[in-house]
């Protein structure tokens, strides 16, 4: 068994620093593993106490009658290092550290926490700032906050990690107000060791686990998050993530409350879009779309059926479900017809989505009927049955209907119930059918139960020294950037370096017709600030634009260029941008953006993580307004997209290559010419480190 | 008394069709009359009974004892005509037609419903296909819904107007479990004669309303709708909405569910936006925000101090606070001081936002001294309390200190409930502290309490027969469009029109240096495509473009033009589009854009409906993304802005003199030049009806 294996379900456990006083925050612990029916050794340690709830109390760590599974440190932070370090030395395979007073708090805290880890040596930690764990597979909690005192929650095949304490708790009251069941909820807190990814992993392959839902501040390990992901992926158990710092008051608040760094939130949406994971939008959503998927049923398609006995409610569903992206639409001719028939109606007015039962909703074997022939159709891939007020008296009759219903169909069918009456959400929820209480989750989970293919993992390329051998730090000039870029694949304008006025013109000589002049210098980045770009040049005209240009640098104070880069002047096409960073918490990141102002302004942009799969490139592009500018605007040519998908692929490839060297990289602009004629690199940048 | 003032608050209320049998659901009416202490006189009217409930019944209505101010019919649409036309006989002032069946089903519904409301004549009609109203003001409901029966629900000073019956239902038990109480809630149904806006322009004189709330599908009349708007601003009564249609299934299903149109949804942004209508994103925000609202404070800015006993939980609420553009900035060194002082903590870990209070939260004392440090910061303009699940036990004591503090401020106090604690938020709500469950809803309700100038009033431009004499119907060409722009004071580009290529030369001499020469036909509004636009000509080039531009024109079957429009060439400057059009709801429209394909692509576009003062065309160039571009964009010399709105308020004096007969105009584009060069409109369209 893995120490995290031990913790969640330990064959014995120390409580060191419990009380005898069952109604002191340090005698919950002891009276929570017995309330909940513990089976294992409970081994209480407090040098002043003989026995505590009929157990027998231990002076101390070393007079344990073993090396406990799992410990619980009940002590502030003076004495918890001392603890955990007797703790390891006596075998203990993990101990929980609940005390709040480090990294979260201060500079202090923060060495008092790396004294805490380097004290548990070789035994896991989970902490500190935590309020520790419930495992209700097995019926056992490890805590001392009231917070996760379960009451009557059912166990279900849902588990939680959260990084924050206090929102497993309020998720907790939340779920149970719900009829939502856990197998495992731990707070990972402070996570000086055992972090979120960690228990990810493990949950991923608990057999009572199905679903898996996080509450995220910020990722320690993202290589141990990709890990679980794919393999949640391939044991098809969902991840939902509900993840903060999308603001920047989030991503400060989320800093100063546990020491994680918030990384940019837009690349989170990257890592979670390759790696299969559901983003949660609202908080309710963290629970509803787990609540949702437990339930085993997926959507094929994208189309739902709402059946309603309220027409009001109805109308409010399919509105979310259409913001959602959930098309609602009318039934085919024979479902129609079928509902028609079935409930004495004409085809004219019942051949509608939503489908207003209202009075056929007071007749279970009309109600079921309808239900049938909706999730009988070919045109629905889930049916939303409406609870409305007339079904707050009979409960059990519609709960009833929709179970038949459901043991005939392997599609979705879920509830959305309309007037505030969480005892009909719970007897849903507790029956398997799905029942959410508000109409904006309703939509979202839908969206959610959408089957998705899972991303095919993609191997890293190999790094090659020899991309960047020889170049300095710092930043390289556009004629080095691009024929980095180049060796790639990646196209790039026709064009040579020249070391002066002369071989400029010899150059454009060579390459004929009009032609765009630059100057060529690492030390100046925004070239056409200072004069160094010219287009729609002659040969003859070279000379004389060349002096202008080493004027203005001479007058501007600028140093000496390495020389003049002569290249063919490109015409038409979409303008795009191609860039490469790393992103402090996630790693290598590459964006396709609109080009020109468009991607800043309107934030026309698509975000990897590297390394990608062609199918992430042709993803990209598909996620840009600009995709419809490539594939041909109002009558315009469309543009060459595999030609485009090409260069990202090269550019990906060359950045993977390039290593650890490469700090960014830009193509701006890349041309997308007519279909059939390429793109072009028409600019280029690469920092070294 | 008003007959809507009637129907609310009558002396003697008819039930027509009432049943002896209480468990009926026509036997309702009067018991609910009875039960909820109705004082004046209930008349029921059926022939097979002697009495009901120990009151005297009526065979018919003839037979009434006098004109009933109000009256509820409960007879099918087939009796349901008959009893209006007696009622109407009667002198009754209103009746309440609760039958469905009506324009909600089919077409034959939809006749049914014409001659219902032709029966009703000089008598005010609330339905058919509502379920009623309930005024908790005065305790009387007249409805036959037990969805609206409303128990413990205490009397408040929100009133709600729903187009929905069934989503009136689900309100009100929504917001008894949060302890929202209401003055009067109203289902206008079908809306055959009483539509929402006259329900809202008789709310907002109520006396004891503060604050409507509105389910709307649809506005039959948007006249009477900005009427009340405008009143309810200065009477200082915020109207809340939240209107479906937003999407295509939204807006499909609210048609076949009241029969109303739903307009294009962004076109009701900007009616709510002009008249001061706050719009409530998510179904909750639709009670959240009358909640927070009715408490009466506003905040003068955009900041919030949050203060938390529950790291987690505040800075979920921090990252939704800045999603929903709130600030959370860190408290300014005195208030920092003040903390640290009370608390006794290093001013380097409380001088934080949210400011954590974890252990003196538990201290009332410490607690108080906490929120009026935040609430006497100049830093803040409100302060949001986290409830946590410590609060669970002692409920009191948390309100107790906010109400204290609530005192001796009159800066908005409002409070997240953490763990799920719905009697929490209802003792809050009850005690008048704005209380909420979700984050998201605490959000936006902090967005909603921002002080907003009502704008105010703009008169309509006085029509002008002579701006469209003589024209045609249908298009006119661009310079008869650019014409009647210019007669107004939109700056167009210098040109003339000329029969033939030998004019147009001379026009193009006239002009000097580059030219751009296009055809002019009122048969062909996109003339580009056919190769009607030639840029950068000179005088002597222009004879052979003509000849080129007519043999095109030959070739492609197109009619022949009216002759040809030479103008100067704009170079430089942001590129906008100006148009207007008339939604089939809402009547005129003016719409600003980012010029190219950016409107289009990227949706930046700014709504208004006429008429608009120069305040609102300044607020339009402020909400596109493309504003960035004007001010300036990287370095680049900011446009002429006042120059823009000029054009925009010039267009829109040219929409309102023009009347009726205007069906479209379009400035596409207009060239905004760098500051104090003003701008041009190169190309217009003017469609005629």
């Amino acid at each position: 068994m893995s120490a995290i294996g031990a913790l969640l379900r330990p064959r014995s456990v120390a409580i060191v620093g419990a009380s005898a006083d069952a109604s002191k925050m340090t005698g919950r612990p002891v009276g929570y593993l017995q309330k909940y029916g513990f089976n294992g050794e409970i081994w209480p340690v407090n040098p002043r106490a003989e026995s505590i709830a009929g157990l027998r109390c231990y002076p101390d760590i070393a007079s344990l009658p073993g090396a406990p599974d799992a410990a619980i440190v009940l002590l502030g932070p003076d004495r918890a290092e001392a603890a955990v370090r007797d703790l390891a030395a006596k075998g203990c395979q993990a101990a929980i550290v609940l005390a709040s007073g480090y990294g979260e708090a201060n500079e202090e805290g923060a060495r008092r926490q790396a004294a805490l880890k380097e004290a548990a040596g070789g035994m896991r930690l989970l902490g500190p700032n935590t309020i520790g764990l419930v495992n209700l597979t097995d019926g056992m909690m490890l805590s001392a906050t009231g917070a996760l005192e379960v009451g009557a929650l059912p166990a279900g095949r849902i588990s939680v990690v959260s990084q924050s304490g206090g929102i497993l708790g309020s998720l907790l009251s939340r779920a149970a107000d719900r009829g939502i069941g856990f197998a495992k909820l731990v707070s990972t807190g402070n996570e000086a060791d055992i972090d979120s990814s960690d228990m990810i992993e493990h949950l991923v392959e608990d057999e009572a686990t199905d679903v898996i839902a996080v509450y995220m501040e910020g990722l320690r390990r993202p290589e141990a998050f990709k890990r679980a992901a794919r393999r949640a992926a391939e044991l098809n158990k969902p991840i939902v993530v509900y993840k903060v710092g999308r603001s920047d008051s989030g991503a400060r608040a989320a800093t100063s409350h546990t020491g994680a760094l918030a990384g940019a939130d837009r690349v989170y949406d990257a890592l979670f879009r390759q790696y299969g994971v559901i983003r949660a939008e609202s908080f309710t959503d963290l629970l509803d779309i787990p609540a949702a998927l437990v339930a085993g049923r997926r959507m094929e398609g994208g189309r739902v059926a709402i059946l309603t006995s309220t027409g009001g409610a109805g109308t409010l569903l399919a509105d979310n479900c259409g913001l959602a992206g959930i098309e609602v639409p009318v039934p085919d001719e024979a479902t129609t017809n079928r509902l028609a028939a079935l409930l004495k109606e004409d085809p004219a007015a019942i051949g509608r989505n939503p489908v207003d039962v209202t009075l056929a909703g007071l007749r279970p074997d009309l109600f079921r009927g309808a239900i049938d022939a909706l999730l009988d159709s070919p045109s629905y891939d889930a049916v939303m049955v409406v609870i409305g007020s007339s079904a707050l008296a009979t409960p059990d009759i519609v709960a009833g209907a929709i179970l038949d219903c459901q043991a005939r169909s392997g599609k979705p069918i879920l509830a959305y119930v309309s007037p505030h009456a969480p005892h009909l959400v719970r007897l849903l929820n507790g029956k398997g059918i799905p029942a959410f209480a508000t109409p904006e989750s309703s939509a979202s989970v839908l969206r959610a139960l959408r089957r998705r293919e899972t991303p095919p993992p993609v191997a890293a390329p190999a790094e090659d020294a020899s991309v960047l051998a020889g170049l300095p730090s710092g930043n390289l000039n556009e004629a080095e950037s691009k024929a980095i870029f180049a060796r790639f694949g990646v196209p790039v304008t026709r064009e040579h370096a020249a070391p002066d006025a002369a071989g400029a013109e010899a150059v454009a000589r060579t390459l004929g017709g009009e032609v765009v002049l630059k100057i060529l210098s690492r030390a100046i980045a925004h070239k056409s600030d200072l004069g160094g770009v010219k287009v729609g040049l002659t040969a003859e005209e070279i000379p004389a634009a060349c002096a202008t240009m080493l004027e203005r640098l001479r007058a501007a104070g600028a140093p000496a260029p390495e020389g003049f880069l002569v290249q063919e002047r490109v015409r038409g096409g979409v303008e795009m941008i191609l860039g490469f960073h790393r992103d402090p918490q996630l790693g290598p990141v590459i964006l396709l953006g609109s080009g020109g102002v468009a991607a800043e302004l309107f934030q026309d942009t698509a975000l990897r993580l590297l390394p990608i799969a062609r199918a992430d490139a042709e993803a990209m592009v598909g996620e840009l307004k600009a995709a419809a500018l490539l594939r041909g605007y109002r009558g315009a040519a469309p543009a060459d997209i595999p030609a485009l998908v090409d260069a990202v692929m090269a550019f990906a490839a060359m950045a993977g290559a390039a290593g650890e060297r490469l700090l960014e990289a830009e193509i701006n602009p890349i041309f997308v010419l007519p279909e059939g004629q390429g793109a072009r690199a028409v600019d280029g940048l690469v920092v070294l480190r």
